[in-house]
């Protein structure tokens, strides 16, 4: 019997992000984590699958990193691991694991080191307060650090302090093959190469293939992003679409796979 | 008995938005309507209190739509309304609601008068199809419709489109009282301010107090935002908020709650 699929597909690792901020649902802060997350975490093979955005309550937290945690090989929280009463991300993280939260002489000394003795007041000790068996992650920015513990990393949610943390365990992570994304764009409309687009999908059963309309200078136009594992699939399936383009009466152009960073529509 | 709390909580009429956009998840578009729809629903008086990010995929939206209705007032989906093989969302909605998905006759009245009959082609067509029962949102930028079925509204994922769809149906929506937020900002560290904050916040229990660090000039800083259905609870708490920046020798100063937009770390 033949494969559905003709090429074999690896195991793929995932990911789910846990966003713990009151001030991103309420509008008043547009998350950049998420993003910086998901990139980084294709870099290293690892597809980020799901991403939650959830309120500053410990009990919330608990279920939901309980959740998918045992769903994903890995979760990433961002947020919460400050000195206010609304930081309650290290306490959650015990509940969840059923251990205990206790002041850890590694993250006191980072602490002792940063603030001098007479600032470290009890609200900044708190960032002391780290699960056990859990090991830090180093902020180079602030020092109150994050921590893993099973396969949950617990991260800060200020973008600069998160993406440096990130930075300094992506290459502890067990991924797989890194993804590979091309991108092509024209000015054709997505209705017109959604027919051509869709067999090609059909032909690279392997690959995602993203549609994403624009405007630029007044024009409607599109943008088409394969992503997979295998570079050469991704290059012919990227060499399918420009000539669909073609077909349609319009020139394509390679384009950054990894977008803008916002919608140009 | 005293109550716990000195004020009376309304009930929270709260909201789930479902992002669908593998785009999101792969790091090449930073989402904007979480944003968009947190603080919109805020002014009419509606909590988002959850936010998912998904894949583009039937059988994740079905199981996450299923989810999520059941435990929210609202539920707002964005993306995946387009012409291509990767929007698939007014399929997921109809096997979610086990209703049929069909060709909607005002739908394709109006995909006919922007199109014109020539390029209505059989892409643009399923742009028609709608979940059998569901009342279409308005599109006023490419015409092609959004719907809502019982509690879940289906919008556009193109930020510019999500918005005047979302401000089509806001005023329809049964909120309770409209949520107040006032913010102060000081030249204060967090850690200096976090124990008479935390005393403020059991004080104004009925209030949600943000603490949001940031770096402007060179120089730390910490923003505090209160949220809550009385704004003169809201106020009050600000005022005790400003007077403890001013016993930490700083000069407090009122703020866009809305923030920048960004983490201005």
């Amino acid at each position: 019997m033949a494969p559905d699929r003709p090429h074999a597909v690896p195991h793929r690792v995932s990911a789910c992000v846990i966003v713990i901020g009151n001030e991103v649902l309420s509008g008043r802060t547009r998350d950049a984590n998420i993003q910086m997350l998901g990139a980084g975490l294709a870099s290293v093979g690892v597809r980020l699958t799901e991403a939650r955005v959830i309120v500053d309550d410990v009990d919330v937290i608990v279920e939901t990193v309980n959740e998918v945690r045992a769903r994903h090989d890995y979760v990433f929280t961002t947020g919460g691991i400050g000195p206010t009463h609304d930081d309650m991300t290290a306490e959650a993280i015990s509940k969840a694991f059923g251990t205990a939260l206790e002041r850890n002489a590694e993250a006191m000394a980072r602490l002792q080191n940063h603030y001098g003795t007479g600032e470290l007041n009890a609200a900044r000790l708190k960032m002391a307060d780290i699960p056990r068996g859990a090991a830090l992650i180093d902020n180079p920015v602030s020092q109150a650090p994050g921590f893993r513990l099973g396969n949950v990393f617990v991260l800060a949610g200020v973008p600069r302090i998160a993406a440096a943390m990130f930075d300094s365990i992506k290459h502890s992570l067990a991924g797989g093959p890194p993804v590979v994304s091309r991108a092509v764009a024209a000015y054709v409309r997505e209705g017109d190469l959604a027919e051509p687009l869709g067999a090609i999908q059909d032909t690279f059963n392997d690959l995602d293939l993203g549609s994403y309309p624009f405007v630029r200078n007044g024009r409607l136009g599109v943008s088409i992003v394969a992503r997979g594992t295998d570079a050469v699939r991704v290059a012919a399936a990227i060499a399918a679409v420009a000539a669909a383009m073609r077909t349609l009466g319009a020139e394509p152009e390679a384009e950054d796979p990894c977008g803008s960073g916002d919608s140009v529509f």
